[in-house]
């Protein structure tokens, strides 16, 4: 080691008789990006990860230049305005394979808080929170992936605890299905975190505003930061008049991908994933379909 | 620095003009400890922060002899089988004081996922997660103080959305009565998650156990991990006949804790804080009462 | 409750031989923010958790009230350009006093990633993250206070681990004097969490880039995102030639904000945390001290 | 809905034209299991994810059957002595099949902070935390497939940053030889957290064990929760003389694997992950290998 200095560090040095590396980078890096979404700046603050493959004849990968071309693709966003996550995710993963030569893959994740602007039943506005999850990834020669993410709170009602409850009531004879028409059984209702993931080559354009709205309605009910009273009990009928399993949630949003995508490639690859927190466990229901839209149409 | 090596390190180091810290020690230590409760063993994975104050004339805390100190007091409580977290908390914290004979204060703070059998209507056995949240605190000649805690997560259904719903639905007239007193209104409903500490002299008893009994009697129901059909149903009505705010849960265990600790002291501290998941939001309902038994029986 | 519907809700019902609240309210709401600081705007992504108090007569707090209270104050901050997230909380605290009139205390904290651009010794500039903890607090007719939090990641290098580690290799002779004044001894060496809180009257002024600076400048050596070479080399020779321990790292805090504020009053609170990632070990050193400039100044 | 009642659940209803599932089960559940590890009972808290795959016509899994069959298989294990978590995870994922009849994959993911007795250098036993990550997959007549997984915490100094200092210092001449060869070089040093995991069929063993002793000889060096003086210097030491990249962990623990594991079938997968919580930046330095044994001795 103390032999001589070697300008490019010594991560350069030549390894025999080792093993290459899937990914290798870093993880956690916080960084304020702006997109322009729509007509509109959204300030975010993002949390990055990126990593490069390695061959295995060289010991380490150069690190410090991950920061700096996130750092250059950031402010390069900043004049060019890039209109999404995603893009940014892109430049940065091309950027990647540019700097570091030895590399034949790379692939760059961003997630950030983003804000939506919504109205409730009477009409109040609530700018609500939801996530972003981009991803861009790229093997040397042949092109990109981006992946459009989003992370929707919402609600949902349990479709079988209010059976149960009925039956058990002795609720379920025909004399009162007036009065069930009018209003549902009780039920266990809670929140619920449902994620979007669509990947498409570089070129596809894919609105992640689009994506939340998909899951946004597939839930038993969207939520709200400001609720009046009318607005609370509009929420909580809209809940229990649709009533989710998180199967559910999964597959309604699965049907509305393939109406709403006809022009996509059977290729694109689709993640789904809705989890609630049951009010009535300590535990979580979960649900999941990762598939390609070509399995879908099937 | 290079002056002459100092056996006690350069903690013992004498400063001037310096100040007095408040809490010195270490934070997160893991390790699993024993505890014997109601003739029972209960294997738990503590997490562990400890501190002892610093004079302005010291430079460092001697940090090794905190974890020595844990070591060889969870080994005693093998042998001599402890009986709450509590007073593993309280044997720790006084021979903190032993071994920092500089100090005049000292604190123990003990964590643990904690598990105990209950039943659900039908009968089926359920072991549930709690968490025990121990501390104790000693001035130097002014004895010990200890705190037992105690977390639970349960579920509430909210009563206001429930008055609300049946005024939106015109449920709310006199002829519905009937229907009404047997099938409760639908509301939101969520995990809730309350705590309660009770923090009391060294040699006053206060069992962990119960204080989770009076929380887990507070929420509008109790959760379990295994529910069959008519459990399920019966935890569904029994919140929604038992509907209930955050202020609703602190208020009932204050009112539990008056009854059922009347031989206490009226300088017994008491915290309880109650937290909803708001299945209608994606922020949570907060309340709290820190206080004395004292100021609670006025 | 089928009675009659109350148009306040059931928050407003009467209670009688009820406890008093210490401090109920909302957590967990995330919402966008701008402050506009020193000329220029920094968008934030703000956690805000507000509370106040409530009287033992009243069931329960007006919940919604705490976020439209919130959505109007920060609205109105975007058209006045508030200076900084302490005035923000500052304001959002004085109306929640107004609009929750049974109330006599309100609490508003709010926490933002924030983001200062620093130099590297080779003159690098990197955009870095810190955060925010701002804090208001009021009784009403008593006035409000303010805290200026920030929460700084730097390094820390042990003091005492490079003596011991001279001792066992006998470099601790003096005709080794001379090359050790030039490289210090190893040590081990980690991340360093460093709070600092400082809280004021409303119209006193606490600028929390110089509570940044302080405590950035009483680690053993701040950290950067790109550090080119000569760069890393800068920063661990800096750490190593101002090695120190937790208690170090808050008592020159505390020396450097005797010299900055001699203009505050006595009774200024002030809260240092130090929290050091030990390398060598699982779990983490602490040190804290929480006092007034009052008795810092004895 | 109304119309009658179904004694297997709404869950149970056929459906038309629909999707099936990849993955639905239960998140995040807590229970306390016990393994019977090389002649010593370990009491462990585990964290259990459990999942099985739903065909396009059945609208819910039955998710109650989960949480019923970890229950049984924890009391199971109580009586039979189960000798690790994989053992456990492989048990509860057969009866997931056995109850699902509709299902064709099950899946069960089981995390536990779980504890070794180490010696420091001096001698001094210290009871230390490691994380075990059980997992069993089976796709129904194809055999189970058990993934042996373990989390462990150690300690990496730079081999860069060594170099770049003695270059910046000059102390890269001949002449200081055999200073340096005596005192490594100051560098930054830090937490690293490295996940070693290996898949193979159910009936091939893996001691869990055996894959810590393999990471904690791969890392700088190892951590302890008690170090006296003389100790904390050889950690530090060898450390330094121990210098690591994220790559070099990962690379180092490949090597042994494959000395180790020469009985081991090419199928066998292996992921290796290596994150550096970096002293000098705020974010992480990360590498990984995904592969299989067969790959790695090409």
């Amino acid at each position: 080691m103390m032999a001589q200095f070697d300008q490019l560090g010594c991560q350069s040095r030549r390894l025999e008789n080792s093993f290459k590396l899937t990914r290798v980078g870093i993880t956690g890096l916080v960084k304020p990006v702006v997109v322009h979404r729509r007509g509109e700046d959204h300030h975010l603050t993002a949390e990055i990860d990126v990593f490069v493959d390695l061959p295995s004849t060289q010991r380490g990968s150069h690190m410090s230049r991950n920061v700096e071309v996130i750092t250059e693709m950031i402010e390069d966003s900043l004049k060019k305005k890039v209109e999404s996550l995603e893009h940014l995710a892109a430049n940065i993963c091309k950027m990647l394979l540019d700097r570091h030569d030895y590399a034949t893959y790379a692939e760059v994740r961003m997630t950030a808080d983003y804000f939506l602007e919504r109205r409730t039943t009477s009409g109040k506005r609530s700018v609500e929170p939801y996530k972003l999850m981009a991803k861009a990834t790229s093997n040397r020669g042949n092109g990109l992936m981006k992946q459009v993410g989003v992370q929707v709170m919402g609600m949902t009602a349990c479709p079988c605890a209010m059976e149960t409850v009925a039956h058990e009531l002795h609720m379920d004879k025909p004399e009162l299905k007036k009065i069930r028409a009018k209003v549902p059984m009780i039920s266990h209702n809670q929140r619920n975190k449902t994620t979007l993931m669509v990947e498409v080559p570089e070129h596809v354009e894919v609105e992640a505003d689009d994506l939340i709205d998909i899951v946004e309605s597939s839930q038993s009910s969207p939520t709200y930061g400001i609720l009046k009273r009318s607005d609370e009990a509009a929420v909580v009928l809209r809940a229990h008049k649709n009533p989710k399993f998180v199967e559910d949630v999964v597959r309604d949003i699965l049907g509305k991908l393939l109406k709403e995508y006809k022009k996509l490639d059977d290729s694109v690859h689709i993640t789904v994933r809705s989890e609630s927190e049951e009010s009535i466990h300590k535990h979580n229901a979960f649900a999941e379909r990762i598939t390609t839209l070509g399995e879908l149409r099937k």
